[in-house]
C-alpha cells in the first residue's frame, strides 16, 4: 500500500502533545470531553464518539447521555464510561466535573441534544470554563442561538459546530480551487440535499428522530430546510467564500404536517452569481444527496456527498478533470491534504469528513492552526445558518417573495 | 447479435406502404419533401435531413435552402438534389412544386430558418397544401405562433414542432411510467438543460449560430429561455403529463448582451407538485445537458440526455433500478419499444431521437398513429412553450415576481 | 446549438463529387449499391442499410434479400426498392446488373448473410467487378477466407469488413493518442465483450439470429469467440497498433452447446506488452458489454462501447481526465474529429459508428482518403481474425495451451 | 437523519460486557491489545489502530512498535502509551505483560511488521497465551505459515488475518445473494486488483514501503501478487464460497526488478465455474482498484472498491438494480444490516471495513459470534492465499502452464 512518511505523525496523532495557548503550560494528549445527550437510541451521539476516536485527540471521560437520569447513567455504563462519571444531568455534571482537578476534569463538551435543548446546556457549559461543540443547528430559535453566541463572546470559550459536510477533504479541494481565483467569478450555483426518509405519513410515528424533528416546539420552526437546508446553504457559503445575500423561497409539507418537509429557492450571492437551492426529505430514492455545483467563469466544479472521494471539474476547452482523495497525491492542495488519513483509492466517508472537524476543534481547543480556514464551523457560520432559517421561512409565509438576508447579526467577523 | 422478428418490419421500413388518411388512396412509399433553410454553415438543416434518412419514411425531393438564390441553389447541388428542384427561394418551391403531378409533388415541407422566418414559409406552405415540419421554437412572437396556429387550423394542414427531447425512448418511458400512476402523483421535478458554448464574451463575433440567437430581432425576446428553456419547459409537460401553471423567474446574461443566456425559475405543476427549473448557455463544462428528476410519491425518475440509453428509477425500500434501452426488452412499455431501433447495448443517440420525431410525424401525415401520444410535438405543445416563455420574461422583468400561465391560448385541445 | 462551419460540408455529404480514382472519369453522387441477404426477420441487414443512409454517400439500388427467391423479392418490395432491381437470387442480381448501363448498375454489394454464405457471393461479385463490403467475420473458414482474400488480389476490387467498433470517434481517440508516443509503451491491455442473449439453453430454439451462429456447419467452427471475440481482439489490434503474437485461451459452452458461447484467453502483443480478454455470450446482466483498457507507461486509456462519447484517461500524479466526443472540440485528433456529426453533448451510437465505416468505404471506394488509417477493416485486418480465432480453438482444444499466432497468412502489408 | 432503534447497541459497543467462552468469568470492556510494528512512518500501524477504535470493542494498552528499541519506545509515547507499556522489543512486551495481574494485562496482539517477521512474534504470542490479529499476507513463505497454522492448532489461541476488503457491507451482499442460490450456480467471475504505486523503476528508491515488498528475503517470493494477489483470490473465494482449483498464470515485471510487480491469470473453481485474475501495481491511473464481477446463471454482480456502498446486479429480463449500503435498508441481508454504522447515503469506507475486521475478531475473542461465517479471515484462508500464490509463482515459472492447488493443506475444514 502506498505511504508517505509525512503522514505517519498525523496518523499516529503523534501531535497531540503541546502547550495550552493561554497558559503556555504542556498539555499532553488528546482533549478531555464530556458527552450531553446521545443515549442509548440515539443516532447522532454515537456519530460523535467514533469521529472523536477516528480524530484521535479526543477522549471520552464523562456524560450525560439523557434527559432521564436513569437512563443517563444506564446509557453511560453502555459505552464504558466509569459509574462516577456517567451522571444523571448535564447539570449535574458541570457541577461534578469542576470538582476534579484540572489534569483530570473534562475540558470540554459534545452537545448531541434535540434543537431546542442546545442553548441551555452550551451556556452553562461556557460559563464553567468548558469549551463547547455542538451538533448542528446551533439552536431552535434566532434568541436562543444569540444568546449562545453571546455567551461564547463574554466567556471567551471555545465554540465548534458540526456543519459535516464541510469536513469532506474534496470540498475543501473546491474551495481552494474557486478561492484561487484562477477559475474567475462563481456564476451560478445550483446545491440540492434530498432524503426520503420522511417520504410517508407514517413516518413521524414511532421514529423518535422523526418525533422532534417535525416537531416546531423541538426542532424550531423549520423542518427540512433547518434540517438539512442549512446544511446546503452553509456548503455554498464554504465553497465560494460568498454570502447569500437574498432569496426567494418556497416551503411546503405533505398533508397533516405542521413544518416543512420540501421547498426550493432562488438565491443571490454576494459576488453577483446565482444560484438555487431543493432541501427536501420527501424526495423518494434519495438518501442523503447532498451535491453541489459550482459554475465559475472558466471551469465548472461538481461534488456529491454520496461520492465524496471525488470532485469533477468540467472546462469548455479541454477535457473534464476528477480529482481524486487521497494522502500523497501531489496535486490536492495542502487543506485537503491535511484530511486525508488513507492513501488515494482507499475511499474515506462520512465518519472520517465527521472526524475531521473534531480533529480541527481539538487542535483549536489546544492552541493550534492559527492559519487559514478554522476547520469547522464557527458561532458566525451558525448564525449565518439561522438567518438563511428565518428569510427562507419568511420568503414562503410572503407567497415566495424575495427577502433580503441581514449580512451579519452578530457583529462578529467571519 | 439479438434479434426480434418483430423488428423486422420497422426497421426496413416495410410499413410505408398504406392508405391515404382522407382519400383512402393507395400512398406507397416515403413521404416527399422539400427543405426551407439547412443550406452550407447550418447545422440544423444537416440533422433533419440525416434523421429523416434514419426514420426511412420520408424522401427529399426539393429544397430553398438558403434566403440567398444563389447560395440555395448552390447548396442544393451540394447535397445531391436535382438541378431543376434547388429552387432560390421558399416562394418559388411552392409555386413551382405545385405545377408537378401529385405523385412526383412535395407532400411536405421542413422549414430549418431561423426563429423569425419561420412563420411566412409555414403559413404559406400550408395555405399551398403541404404539411408542415418545423425546428423549435415555434416561431419568434406570441403572435406569429398565433398566425400558423390559426393557419393550421384554417386549412387543416398537420404540423410538427421538432422539440427532439421527447424523441428518446427512455422520456417515453419515464412518460409511460408514470402516466401509468403506480409511482404515485408527482410531488417535485428538477429540470436542467445548461450548455457553455456562449460562455464568453467573443462567442458571439463569427458565429452565425450565435449571432441571431442572441439577436433579438431574430431570435426574439427570449435567448437561453427560448433557445433550450423551452425545450426542458416541453419535456416537463411531457414526462409528467401535467401543465406548468405558475412561475417565478429570474433570467440573466453576461455583460454586454441583451438578451438572457442564463436563468432559473421555480414553478408549479397543474397538479400540485412543485419545480426548478434552470437554462443556460453559459456554464462552463456543460456540453448539452438536459437532466431532469421527477419525484413521485413511490419513486424518482431520472433521466439525462448525454447518456440516453438509461433511466435510472429510485425507490424507498428496494434497490434502485436501472432500465436499458433496446429492442426486445419485455419490461420496456409498448411506446418505448416502438422507437428502438437496435437491440439493448447498443446505443441510439440524438439523431435517432430526432428520427424518431420525423418518423412518428411521417406515420402521421400517412394517416397512421392514431392511438396514444403522437409522436412529436403539436401546436398546442409549441404554444405552451411560447406561453412558457413570456411568463418567464414578465416574471424576470418583475424582479422574480410570480407569474400565472394561461392554460390554453388556442382553444384547441391538447 | 453548437456550429462548426466547416463541418457543414461533411454533413451535407458535399464531397460525394469527385473523379474515379482510376479512370479520371468524373464520378457524381452517391456509390450505388446491392445487397445480399437482408430480408425480412434479419437484424442486420437493417443496420447497414441505416448506417449507408446515415453515411450519406451510398445509395441501395438492388437487392438479393433472400436465398428464398419469392422471399427476396418481396422483401426487396417491403424497402422499397423498384421490382425489376429486386431479385431472386444474388447470382442473378449480379449477371443482371451487369446488363445495366454503367451509370445505373450498382457499383458495390453489401453482404449481410450467414458467415458459410460469405465467400461465394463475394467471389462472383468481385470478379464480376464489383466492390464489396461484408459483414464481419470475414468468412466460416480459413479456406474460406483466403478464397476471398486471394480473389481480391487477383481482381483488384475494393473489400471492406464491417468490423464496427472502430467506427467509434473515441476509439480512433485512444488510437491516436497511444499512436503519438506521449504515453510510452503499452503495458497491459484489458479487454472485454460480453453478451447474455444466449444465457439459456432455450435460447437456441426459435431464434434465426441464435441458430445460425450456433451451429458449426454455418458460423464455423467458432461461437463467440467468433462472433465477437473476433471483434474484440480487432479492437486491441486497432488501438495499439500491435498484434496479438500468442495466446493461451479456454472455451467453454453451456450443456448441450456444440461450439463455445464464453471464453477466455491471456495474450501477447507484439510490443511486449500482456493482456487478457473475455468474450462471451451467456454472462447474464451484459447486453452488448464491449470494454477496452489499454495501460501505457504514463497513462491507462478506458473506453466502453455502451458509453461511446466518452474515453477515460488515467494518471498516476494529475487528476483523471474524461475526453468528450463532440464536433469542433479542438482538442480531439483529426481522425476524431473527421467522424463527429454532432456537436457535444449530443451523444452519437452505435449507427453513426457503423455509419462512419460505410462512410470511410465509400470514400475509398471514390478514390479519397489516401492518408492514415482507412477507416475500415481491411482484408488483412479480417485475416488476422480469422488467425485469433484459429490459435483460440487450438490453445483451448490443447487444454490451455499458448499458442502462436502466424504474423501475416496473406503476404500482404497491412 | 435516519435512526433504527435497533442499530444503538451496536453504536454504543453496548454489547462489550459478556462472559469469556471458556471460563464464563464475566469479562467486560474491550479486547486489550498490544501492537508488534506501526512506528512512525508505517502507514498500516496506524490504519490498525484506527480501525480498532471505530470497532469500539478494542483497547490498545501496550506497543513494541519497532525493531528498534529506542524508535519502538519513542513511537509508543507519540501515540500515547504510558511510558512503561512502550516497549523495546515484542520479546519484552511479551515478557513483560504476563507480569501483569490478568485484568491489566493484554490479551492480544496485533502483528503488522513487514511478512518475513510475522510468524516469530505471532508464535511466540499463541505460546504466551495471547490472541494474534495480524495483517496479511500471513507469512513470507509456505513453511512460515504452516508454522503459525501449526502454532495455532497446538496453542488453541484464536488468530485472525486482516484480508480487508471481506469486511465491506457490500461485499457481504453479494457473498449473502449468491449463497442464497437464488441466481443459480457462478459461470465466470472476473476479478481485478490494480494499482499504479510502482509504475515507475524510481518507486523502489526511499520508500519504505515499496522497499521491503519487493524485496525477495523481506516479502517473500511474490510480489504484486503474494501483495494484492491473494486480496483478490481471497475475495473470489469468500464471495463465491468455492475454492480455485487450478490454474494458469503469467507474472511479469518491469525491467531490474526481481519479484512481479504485475501478472494474470486463468483459474478454475470448484464448482465449475472459470474466472480471470489480473493483479498489478504497475497501472498507472488505478490506484487502488479491486473490483470483482460475479457471473451466475440468472445474474451478475459487480462490486468495486473504489465505489464500496453499492452493488450491481444485472439480469437478462429485467432492469439492473443498484443495492445500496445503509443501516436499516430493509432488503439487505442480516450480516450486511451487522456492519452498517451509518444509514443510508452517509458513505462508509476503508477504515470502516478494516474495523469490522477488528469488531468481528474481537467478538470472537469473547466468544461470540457462533454463527455464520466468522467475519474475519481464518487460517485456513490465510493458508489458501499461500497456496493461490505458489501455483500461480509455479504456473508461471513454468510458462504459463496449469497448476492445480491442493485443496486443503492444513488438514482443518474452513
Amino acid at each position: 500500500m502506498q505511504e508517505n512518511e509525512d503522514r505517519a505523525h498525523r496518523e499516529t496523532g503523534a501531535d497531540w502533545v503541546n502547550q495550552d495557548a493561554r497558559s503556555g503550560a504542556p498539555i499532553c494528549g488528546p482533549v478531555r470531553y464530556g458527552m450531553i445527550g446521545g443515549g442509548s437510541g440515539a443516532f447522532i451521539g454515537g456519530v460523535h464518539r467514533t469521529a472523536a476516536a477516528i480524530a484521535g485527540n479526543w477522549q471520552l471521560v464523562a456524560g450525560a447521555l439523557s434527559s432521564t437520569p436513569d437512563k443517563a447513567r444506564a446509557s453511560g455504563a453502555d459505552i464504558g464510561l466509569p459509574d462516577d462519571r456517567a451522571y444523571g444531568s448535564w447539570m449535574e455534571m458541570l457541577e461534578r466535573e469542576l470538582l476534579l482537578p484540572p489534569h483530570l476534569r473534562m475540558e470540554a463538551v459534545a452537545i448531541v441534544t434535540p434543537n431546542n435543548v442546545h442553548a441551555a446546556p452550551a451556556i452553562a457549559a461556557m460559563e464553567a470554563g468548558f469549551d463547547v461543540i455542538i451538533d448542528k443547528p446551533l439552536a431552535d430559535s434566532l434568541n436562543a442561538a444569540h444568546a449562545i453566541s453571546q455567551a461564547a463572546s463574554r466567556t471567551g470559550r471555545r465554540i465548534a459546530i458540526t456543519h459535516t459536510y464541510t469536513g469532506y477533504g474534496m470540498v475543501k479541494q473546491a474551495r481552494d480551487l474557486i478561492a484561487s481565483g484562477r477559475f474567475g467569478k462563481v456564476r451560478r450555483v445550483a446545491v440540492k440535499y434530498t432524503q426520503d426518509w420522511l417520504s410517508r405519513a407514517a413516518d413521524l410515528d414511532n421514529n423518535k428522530q422523526a418525533a422532534w424533528r417535525v416537531d416546531p416546539s423541538q426542532a424550531g420552526d423549520a423542518g427540512a430546510f433547518g434540517d438539512i437546508g442549512t446544511h446546503a446553504a452553509n456548503l455554498v457559503e464554504y465553497v465560494t467564500g460568498e454570502r447569500i445575500t437574498r432569496l426567494c423561497a418556497e416551503l411546503t409539507m405533505l398533508p397533516g404536517r405542521r413544518i416543512d418537509d420540501d421547498g426550493a429557492a432562488l438565491f443571490h450571492l454576494s459576488g453577483g452569481g446565482k444560484g438555487t437551492l431543493i432541501a427536501s426529505q420527501v424526495l423518494v430514492g434519495d438518501s442523503n444527496d447532498l451535491a453541489i455545483s459550482i459554475y465559475c467563469d472558466e471551469a465548472g466544479l461538481h461534488w456529491r456527498q454520496e461520492e465524496p472521494t471525488t470532485l469533477r471539474v468540467g472546462y469548455r476547452d479541454r477535457p473534464t478533470e476528477i480529482w481524486h482523495a487521497g494522502a500523497g497525491r501531489a496535486y490536492l492542495s495542502p487543506a485537503t491534504l491535511a484530511v486525508q488519513r488513507t492513501p488515494g483509492g482507499h475511499p474515506e466517508g462520512y465518519l472520517e469528513a465527521f472526524a475531521n472537524i473534531y480533529r480541527a476543534f481539538g487542535e483549536h481547543v489546544r492552541g493550534r492552526r492559527a492559519d487559514g480556514e478554522p476547520g469547522f464551523a464557527t458561532i458566525a457560520d451558525a448564525l449565518r445558518g439561522m438567518e438563511f432559517l428565518r428569510a427562507s421561512l419568511e420568503s414562503s409565509r410572503r407567497g415566495g417573495s424575495w427577502v433580503e438576508l441581514v449580512e451579519d447579526m452578530s457583529g462578529e467577523q467571519r
